[in-house]
């Protein structure tokens, strides 16, 4: 089994070290962390405990890497334009594609880019981040649930679980749609209010007004998702996301790392799209409405502010 | 007629400086700006025309003015704890208080402090702000409208807007709830969002996406009114104060002064109250919930980062 990671960041670094550490063949597209890993490989600080690896195969191009049999991907949805150009050398007719991204609508957008491809949803469960140029900080957490969009090889899914437990990460295989939703019960409630209040998890938990607005938040999801097919996720389940947040360190959630860096936030696929089709269920989240609102209005000036001809 | 006039600031030095420009006998309670104001005068530099009052009937404590005939209330209701030490020296049995203030509710509670006492609401419907000791900057508009909470004597509202109306104020009475809520559909819309994206009005009406939340914010207000029993509130309202925004100059509202200004902000009069009252009316405010807990959030923060021990 070959594996190609798309993006080496925070997430594909890590679980791509993993696997790689445990013996697995595995293919790294690095960009402006070529060169550094090129020659000192990659470290993982993990809350687990911390591992080097010293020699790993990088590379700079998807053209240079092998074809793959399971390529995960984990790129910013933000980057997503850029996978008909990068996924092809990579396929065979049986490849599974896992996109370990975040939101709502990215299988269905990617599967209109590659009809024919295999995909499945890869929902992680941690608290990772890119410190430096090849540097993995694993700061808790690292469950992954892989939810089957069009994978006909369920194979191919067994023996992804299995070389994720031997590498010693948590995995289980759930229903599609309601990974994708239960992801972003925690999602469309951290990651757009840490953006507009300018805070980290613990503020919002500490205080009783932020706590209740984070569950009202989390319950729209849970309603919505309900309207959207996902019915088994029960309010209870605002809860147990509620007590794991409390129990993590102080944390900024993806959104709130890309706005503090300039980088482009992922308000479509983490709102927008979610929004959008709740709505057209029948159910409006118009609480989330008022966080894309804001999110909206902040990436337009601080794009402003950024640019130089101003 | 005498009039007292309680918080010579944007509001208060506006209407009492334009009743006492047209010859009416109004006395003016000052707090930081007394010695100025007694030794300069009030100025008011308004679109429609400036001018100046050189002597004006002005006082640093309640306990020096004569009786009223009506009081206009101009404080921050954040400063309503005042009244029942403020008020007594000024009222006699059939005086009229006026509460030119922000929010829903503030008459309820005024009530409870003085059960006997006549309490009318003033709408303000102007855009003003103290620039400076004694100076009024009358930016825009003016209108004020009164709604009948509690007063008996109907002659003394008729009188109050002759006066308004001798002074260059367009004044009429309009229906009590109905009033509050109107208002409120400006207030609650603008007065948070500017605060939470730190932004000003027009800034919210350029863009499509902000523009939009603005108008559902108004419509939720409307409906929350339409609940609480002020049914005469039109969808087509929400447009009217858009339109009337937009021709307004770039615009902070008081919340927004306050809180760069580090006062208190009035959110349980422009927020909280209304957002109970139509909850218990069957109409929860999902929209509004989501402004006020970031803006609690922001006061709490707010607070934390200029107290001394931080």
């Amino acid at each position: 089994m070959k594996y190609g990671i798309i993006g080496t960041g925070a997430i594909g670094g890590y679980y791509g070290a993993r696997l790689a550490y445990a013996g697995k063949d595995v293919h790294f597209l690095l960009h402006h962390d070529y060169k550094q890993v090129k020659e000192h490989g990659l470290y993982v600080k993990s809350y687990q405990g911390d591992f080097h690896l010293p020699h790993i195969h990088s590379y700079a191009s998807t053209h240079d890497m092998p074809i793959c049999d399971i390529v995960l991907v984990c790129l910013k949805t933000t980057n997503n334009h850029l996978l008909p150009s990068l996924l092809p050398p990579l396929l065979h007719p049986d490849t599974l594609v896992v996109l370990i991204q975040n939101g709502i609508g990215v299988e269905e957008d990617v599967q209109k880019q590659f009809p024919l491809l295999q995909l499945t949803a890869g929902l992680a469960f941690i608290c990772s981040a890119k410190t430096e140029a090849g540097v993995i900080h694993h700061q808790s957490y690292g469950q992954i649930n892989l939810g089957n969009y069009s994978c006909r090889n369920q194979a191919l899914i067994k023996s992804l679980l299995t070389d994720f437990q031997q590498a010693g990460i948590e995995a289980q295989e759930v229903e599609y749609t309601e990974a994708r939703w239960k992801k972003a019960v925690w999602n469309m409630a951290f990651n757009g209010t840490t953006v507009v209040l300018d805070t980290q998890t613990d503020q919002l938990l500490k205080n009783q007004i932020t706590y209740t607005l984070i569950k009202d938040l989390m319950l729209e999801v849970i309603h919505a998702a309900k309207a959207c097919g996902a019915g088994n996720i029960t309010d209870e389940f605002a809860q147990t996301m509620l007590d794991k947040t409390l129990k993590m360190p102080p944390y900024s959630p993806s959104m709130k790392l890309d706005y503090d860096f300039g980088r482009p936030m992922e308000i479509d696929y983490i709102y927008s799209r979610a929004i959008q089709m709740a709505r057209k269920a029948g159910y409006p989240m118009k609480k989330m409405e008022v966080v894309e609102a804001a999110l909206r209005y902040k990436e337009l000036r601080h794009h402003l502010s950024s640019s130089p001809s101003k």
